[in-house]
């Protein structure tokens, strides 16, 4: 491992309390990690099923009965997606059902579970998730081969559609939870049958083998915790091998798809590579300079590009990384921290083609940038990573559950009417509440496996520097040139800037850098004693730390009105409101409906009046501020000569984008028209 | 006929001869009619064949051997919308091609073809035509029935697929064709072929027959037309007849469905009409409210309403036309008098969403608007309708033809980056340049028709009483209580408002009614010793016309800076400039590329220059004015604390719409950003 670079805290060693994080904890403890058990086992009333526990049983049950020496049974159906049962109520037991991806629902799962372990022992839950375990290791292949879908309709046909069927998805899913559980436990079971997986996919894919990638990413950054989490190589090597295939002539892609159709009598298809936008296989990703395609895979792959720079120092490698950066953050990122501007194939637009009805902006994609940001952070730390980071988190992430944690948002638009939902084809897409479930349940895990890791996004420590990327109240314990110290990081951005970091105990020589926010304009850091010096919006204090010792930080956050990019059409004589890294929004449940007849002054955030909203049980910051209200007068035509918008005053009360949708269905809009100024 | 309302004059009577009118005639008769017709006959190099000719030849075919004793061929192809051949260049003699309502292609363009003979003689043209109606009345079977689709691949299936197969739209458009024939020629073949067929289906379908409506309306204003030409009521009845099926319980659409599902040995689905809105079938035409569905059906079935409203004296019907002119003018209507605000069921949208990128505004939907207008105009003269035709006129109508008649759009924008069409499929069916034919060729036919035969918009007559709807320059002669006059109309908007009416020869007693444009403030309209009174827009004067006596019109026609309703979310804080009925837009070629970033103020309008921009040959009337354009510093972020944008003074040059995209394929934006006033 490279020593320029900086990690993160092992988990259990980052307590977070705050009242925001630690409640968004509990709730995934509480709420979400035991309805997705029921979920998994079919037992959820109303759902479509899982199929989750119903495959790993079946494929366990077939590999057993081949032991002792039975034929295994084929049931065909390696073509589709999606495999239904004739009748739900009697499934075969020797069957596979549900998505081609669905072993991954059970991983990710456990990895949220060995997170929730890590920051608080449950031991009921821990023999819930050893039963999940016992249950995955026992459908694994004598080989080390572990995919339901292939072991039970049929093995031969392993490999052989990487880009549909997300086997290597799977794989990687297996092992991010198992590297969690091993972490959490200290068991070797998963990871023993994640390491045999991936022996397995080694014997086939890689230099001198097979050619191959995944269709869906995730698997390289996998990989590289494989490594991390074992020190073996091979893991780290077969992550660059998937890496560097991507994207190279002929693509592999075309050519798994030629001997499908070939299989079928078909003439071949052209086997370039640049059919393969949707799947970031269109060029090698070291050229690549544009976030392009199904948006939650470009930034896992874009998490395991970072990787593989730090883990292998490779320049080449970062700085294509940091092309895509640009591209993401700068040209197709939403205010909200979301990604992925279009429905059409759940991609990145073209850059700053960001609607804010039409919007995709999966909350799976905001997960995957802020995986790729720390990933940036870990390589290089400069603020802007961080920026992104909290942003990401803070809306997008946040917003996509409930503050129930009952139900959660896949798309998240950043204005909505619900009436045009309804009947308006090119939403579809855009859900005006939050859903129970969904089919293809990836979003609900992916906010349980990376709020329960939030301490791995806090702080990331590099030798004897300990970096804080995010003021959320918590305690941090580590060990700085041997010597342990335990600080707590007094934080609340809901209320306010103000931040403290005081080391509880212990005593360290070292430096602790802290992140100034972006969006805290003349921010102060400080520590008696303590020399400070900044770089890339990083406060550098070395010295001697002691129980009692102090950091202060002042982070001041007004209400403040942002505007996009003049190239963002669709925000073109509009602003909105952020305060501190929350972005807000107008709801119908404050102000009514219409709300694109709202008009408001950039100044007039200056006037803001700030009070506490109740939403969902929790006490959220929200504001009040003078507006105007376009009035429409009755029998108005449709087009006359301008003379201006008659306006009324109003007052306009926003709240945090991320409490969205929890008082009922009703409009919502985060960018709002400026007030002509004639 | 009732008296109360007033008729179009015979087109031979009224001459247009106004400098941009005349030109678009002259371009239908020397570049569409005679392209078409090639195209018909699947003799145009590069395009797909119409099989136009080909299966009224098959048709033609099979019938004479089926006389001769012979079995008719089966080819099949009952249940698909269009049939490809298996070799496009040995096509089956006896088979039908293409798509299933093909047939219409001919009528549509025998009935450009006969505006233009009205309008001037042209032998050749005429021998042309005479050509095609011999194959068509060659095409028809002893019993009347004519549809080659049916004809070929199995008669028994006829009439069992109303909803889809556009048999009655093929009817519709024969019969518009043979009235427009018989006007233009005095021959009785193709409304002897129309009759025949009508009276074949009068056989199936109305009261106490078989319940059954068009799929794709025209036939009911179709059927009106013959009952107009031939005065045989039975045609009048039957089109009311297909009206009030519409929407009655239980949907006859969905009763075909299920005989067909049951055929096929599916159980039936819910008979409830709701289901067809696409159709216009989802409730009795008499209860409607909102314009909805597939834009260019609601605008045929209003116009058929009118026309029932009319010829019937049917007062509630033509209460329901007001309301869904209201719902289609007021709530769901571009500034460009375009219709249908989404691509999904190339449909209306709901009230006010009225994207300008996403735009459909088919040039088929903007003639039918014109049908609907005219026809409203016929029921009660209210400027109102007079600005709607003329908007869709002069605007969308014009812009779906290429200023040298060689290429055609199907969509309208009202905004365009042609970078964006090629690589975002929510832009999939906007295209940035006029294509040169289209696989379903329905609009350039229909701007052939309706240019052809502008003459019957510009005027029309209620007993004693002339109206001038439109200002295109030209001769109108008329008979005013047994007085034969002939008037001059001098008008040119494309340069001014300025207008004369001259009585050139003759005397006649009676009224003159000139529109008052929506777009002229203040205007006087006068002739000496002619009392004037204005009601509902139009002036009306009155006394003995002699040659020599002008009425003089002094309608002003600044540019100006036009608004729609705050209601309209997509057009926030934009403008659009009018000049007349011109709408304008900024063109690349004119203002370089990212329009959105220029920056507009209405009183601007009135510094604006007007000169003579030379596009496509034309000499056009655009003008110049100040702006402001947001300069985009580089490295500029995302999202930044609003502080206003810097803008540099430019020079806004606008053209108007209808001749966009005759300079080479580049952006363009009508709705132009307001300033900000800070």
């Amino acid at each position: 491992m490279n020593s320029r670079f900086s990690v993160p805290l092992p988990l259990r060693d980052v307590r977070v309390t705050d009242g925001l994080w630690a409640r968004e904890m509990d709730l995934i403890r509480t709420s979400v990690i035991p309805y997705q058990w029921e979920a998994l086992n079919d037992r959820v009333p109303g759902a479509a099923p899982s199929w989750w526990a119903h495959n790993m049983r079946a494929a366990a049950k077939v590999l057993r009965a081949e032991k002792a020496g039975a034929a295994r049974p084929h049931t065909g159906g390696g073509s589709s997606m999606v495999v239904q049962p004739e009748d739900e109520s009697r499934p075969d037991p020797d069957a596979f059902y549900g998505w081609v991806f669905q072993d991954s629902d059970g991983y990710k799962w456990l990895e949220a579970v060995s997170y929730q372990l890590m920051l608080r022992p449950d031991p009921a839950l821990q023999r819930q998730a050893q039963q999940a375990v016992d249950m995955i290791c026992a459908a694994q292949e004598e080989d080390g081969y572990l995919d339901t879908y292939y072991t039970l309709t049929g093995r031969e046909n392993a490999f052989s559609n990487l880009r549909d069927h997300h086997e290597l998805y799977c794989f990687g899913h297996l092992a991010e939870a198992a590297a969690a559980w091993h972490q959490a436990t200290g068991q070797d079971d998963l990871l023993s049958a994640a390491r045999r997986f991936a022996a397995c996919i080694a014997r086939h894919f890689g230099p001198g083998k097979e050619r191959g990638c995944p269709g869906h990413e995730i698997a390289e950054m996998a990989l590289m915790r494989l490594y991390e989490e074992t020190g073996e190589e091979a893991w780290r090597d077969l992550g660059r091998f998937f890496l560097d295939v991507r994207g190279e002539e002929p693509s592999t892609f075309a050519l798994e798809e030629n001997r499908r159709r070939a299989a079928s009598g078909l003439p071949p298809l052209p086997v370039t590579a640049a059919r393969y936008v949707y799947h970031q296989a269109h060029m090698p990703v070291r050229q690549m300079r544009e976030a392009t395609g199904h948006a939650v895979r470009q930034m896992y792959l874009c998490s395991g590009m970072a990787d593989e720079a730090r883990l292998m120092g490779d320049g080449e490698m970062q700085a294509a990384c940091r092309r895509l950066w640009h591209s993401t953050v700068n040209e197709k990122m939403y205010v909200s921290g979301g990604v992925g501007g279009t429905h059409a194939g759940e991609a990145f637009s073209r850059p700053y083609d960001l609607p804010s009805d039409t919007a995709y902006s999966e909350t799976c994609a905001a997960v995957g940038l802020a995986f790729f940001a720390r990933r940036m952070l870990q390589l290089e730390p400069r603020a802007e990573y961080g920026d992104v980071m909290e942003r990401a988190l803070y809306n997008t992430v946040l917003a996509g559950m409930a503050l129930d944690g009952q139900s959660f948002f896949y798309v998240n638009p950043l204005e909505i009417d619900p009436a045009a939902c309804e009947t308006d084809e090119r939403l579809h897409h855009v859900k005006p509440v939050r859903q129970k479930w969904f089919g293809c349940a990836c979003c609900p895990p992916n906010i349980a496996r990376i709020v329960s890791s939030l301490g791995q996004y806090l702080a990331t420590q590099n030798g004897d520097t300990l970096f804080i990327h995010l003021y959320a109240a918590g305690e941090i314990r580590t060990v700085l040139n041997g010597g342990e110290i335990t600080l707590r990081l007094d934080a609340d951005l809901l209320q306010s800037g103000n931040t403290r970091l005081t080391v509880l105990s212990g005593e360290a020589e070292g430096t602790i850098a802290l992140r100034l926010p972006g969006w805290a304009e003349g921010a102060s850091v400080s520590a008696r004693g303590k020399p400070a010096r900044e770089e890339d919006g990083y406060v550098y204090l070395t010295g001697r730390w002691r129980a009692g010792d102090e950091i202060l930080a002042d982070f001041d956050m007004p209400l403040r009105a942002v505007a996009a990019s003049p190239l963002v059409r669709e925000t073109l004589n509009q602003i909105c409101f952020t305060r501190g890294p929350l972005v807000y929004c107008a709801e119908e449940a404050d102000n009514g409906k219409r709300l694109h007849l709202l008009r408001v002054r950039p100044e007039d955030a200056e006037k803001a009046e700030a009070f506490t909203a109740e939403i969902g049980g929790l006490p959220l910051p929200a504001v009040r501020l003078p507006a105007r209200r376009v009035t429409v007068p009755d029998e108005a035509p449709l087009y006359a000569p301008w003379k201006g918008s008659e306006t009324e005053q109003t007052t306009l009360t926003l709240v945090p984008y991320f409490a969205w949708n929890n008082r009922g269905m009703g409009e919502m809009r985060v960018w709002l028209p400026l007030e002509a100024g004639r």
